[in-house]
């Protein structure tokens, strides 16, 4: 049987993924009294006098709500929000497993914006974290702030941070591997969606020297009156030598290229015409932007894709159980710059010096160690900012 | 320990109620591919080319919406979406317990009728059925019409028609003991809220001769000018006789009194001006409108509460569970009236002839065969009248 049968026939035969299950058991009128009423209505009270009680007696405080309109699922596309649905359970059996977090796919009938905000801030009251996932760029980082500014629990769309936070984890622990250090080198990033802007940021906030980010028109220009609101911001912020042109021309001298865009669109001579030493994370899913073959062959140190049956797979997974875990065992009212900056390290980190290799620069996805210590390195970084509650 | 120390106590040692678990195992590599990225493209891939494998691929036709704004929970009022959580939770746990069914609270911010059907429209893509849960009249009224028209899923308001559901098998069952027919009755019902309007609707369904329906005005006037939009709809399909006055009046020569009010409003003198043989369900929580003590002295023959302390414990945890199992079963497009009349009898049945007596009309609320037995004329009823889709 092929991936494709054995898919999905894991997912019928399951009827899907996930499923709501009760913590207490009610076998008897007494318990019936307790769950429900008259007993229910004492922790009711309590929560309408105090409302952050819900912490307390609910499950809110462990609660995530995964939010997709379905617009750019996977590299499927604009699917909408049904066709998503296995993608969402699947992150929600991701969340459990790796850092018992409960995760509640919410898949919504529209893809405008306001729409998706204002829903979002509706359904908010349950929830302790709201993941959004899969959202199409520019407007994804618009839905992102808007709700952050509206809500008083953490709003993370996991496609920026959580593909962000490991990207830099991966970077620190190349940089060790070729002797740079992050302040000095350049980095070529191709790609200008969700991931490449979440990616440059968070690289730029770490101390890399200068970025240059290509979209599909190549290197992004601030002079270019076509660019959205987003990529103008990025380009005022990065590109410092003023370069022009292609991808090409963005990656000759640079330390290390970032590609979170398209299969088989890097080629050996762009390798060759980078910095000494140079670090290839090519993560176009499942083609990656150069194989490593090719890359290694143009003179690569380090080369990282987003697949499984390479050496060091950047996958998500490393980062968002564990940062959603850090976030809500303080209560969190935001996931903020400095708790993306700690799990980034600590997932660094878990890679000892005296293993650590070209081909062992980030921990495999399996890992189960990675979510707890991220959990403890971001809950440190929440407390230390101030947005924790608790 | 009391009761309200329990059920302190059982919330916050278990933090909630319920919780999201996975139904599939992700130990290797091989299981994350499926689960996850490669493999979960494939259900995808197939959900966007037939919408309807949705119910095939994912959890979403045996997952309930349990929908609040908090504002009409229990007899507490108007306390909020934070404060409502435990309650929905609660309502979560005994979906599960009774009928396997995966319902997740949705807890609003707003309690705005617009805003409460566009966020339930919005949010609807992932559930097979939507379970609208303490929400005020009379804008319980119109946001369930509005979604039943919105909708490809059920919406079904419990605080209405599960109460009416429960309330007719009582009726049903209670004629027996007095040996009347449902068609030669008449009823007075106290209270003009969603209960009250549901019960009056499927009673009058059902087959009920005349209902003299009371708010806290009295009776129900189609003249009254001051009438909301459904007591004016109400007042036009009830009291054939044209009764004015207090709700004393309304019971005076009735066969049936059902309450879903305000404690002791009803005497014994009201009792005993009713027509032979009296039945007296008498739901207010957790003070009844009459005491059962009080109503058997005045001559009542069978009495039923909302009590589990007493006999015949009118309770909707018989009605809903059963009702969307039924429903989810033949992944039905609507809960309509057949189906809740199917259930009222199926309920009804369960109480074998030979051991019915006048306090024993009802199943307990524990009796594990209710919601299967439910669940199945449901079903039944629904492919009868062509709302399955299989």
């Amino acid at each position: 049987m092929d991936l494709k049968q054995q898919a999905l026939k894991l997912h019928k035969e399951n009827r899907g993924k996930i499923e709501v299950e009760s913590k207490v058991s009610v076998e008897s009128a007494q318990d019936l009294g307790l769950v429900y009423t008259p007993g229910v209505a004492e922790p009711c009270k309590e929560i309408r006098l105090h409302p952050e009680l819900a912490y307390d007696y609910t499950n809110k405080g462990n609660t995530v709500a995964i939010v997709t309109d379905g617009s750019a699922v996977l590299g499927l596309g604009n699917i909408g929000p049904r066709a998503g649905i296995p993608v969402m359970e699947g992150k929600a059996v991701l969340f459990k497993k790796f850092a018992g977090v409960d995760a509640f796919p919410l898949c919504l009938e529209s893809q405008d914006t306001d729409t998706i905000v204002e829903t979002v801030k509706q359904i908010a009251p349950y929830f302790g974290g709201i993941n959004l996932e899969d959202i199409a760029a520019p407007r994804c980082f618009e839905i992102e702030e808007r709700l952050k500014k509206a809500l008083d629990i953490p709003a993370f769309h996991d496609d920026q941070h959580g593909t962000a936070v490991v990207v830099l984890a991966g970077v620190i622990n190349a940089l060790k591997v070729v002797g740079k250090r992050i302040q000095d080198v350049t980095v070529a990033v191709s790609g200008a969606g969700a991931a490449g802007v979440a990616v440059s940021r968070l690289l730029l906030n770490a101390g890399v020297k200068d970025i240059v980010m290509c979209d599909i028109n190549g290197i992004l220009d601030k002079q270019d009156e076509k660019l959205d609101f987003v990529r103008k911001e990025m380009a005022v912020v990065t590109n410092k030598t003023h370069k022009k042109g292609t991808l090409k021309d963005a990656m000759a001298g640079a330390d290390i290229f970032i590609g979170v865009s398209a299969p088989d669109i890097v080629t050996e001579d762009m390798v060759k015409s980078m910095n000494h030493d140079p670090i290839v994370f090519a993560m176009a899913n499942p083609v990656p932007e150069i194989l490593p073959e090719t890359a290694l062959a143009g003179g690569v140190k380090v080369m990282g894709t987003g697949r499984s049956d390479f050496p060091n797979q950047i996958n998500n997974v490393l980062a968002f159980p564990g940062i959603f875990r850090g976030a809500l065992d303080v209560r969190a009212r935001a996931i903020n710059e400095e708790m993306k900056l700690a799990a980034a390290y600590a997932i660094a980190d878990l890679v000892p010096r005296e293993e650590l290799n070209a081909e062992y620069i980030i921990p495999a996805a399996l890992d189960s160690r990675v979510a707890k210590e991220v959990a403890v390195a971001v809950s440190k970084a929440a407390r230390k900012t101030g947005v924790n509650r608790i």
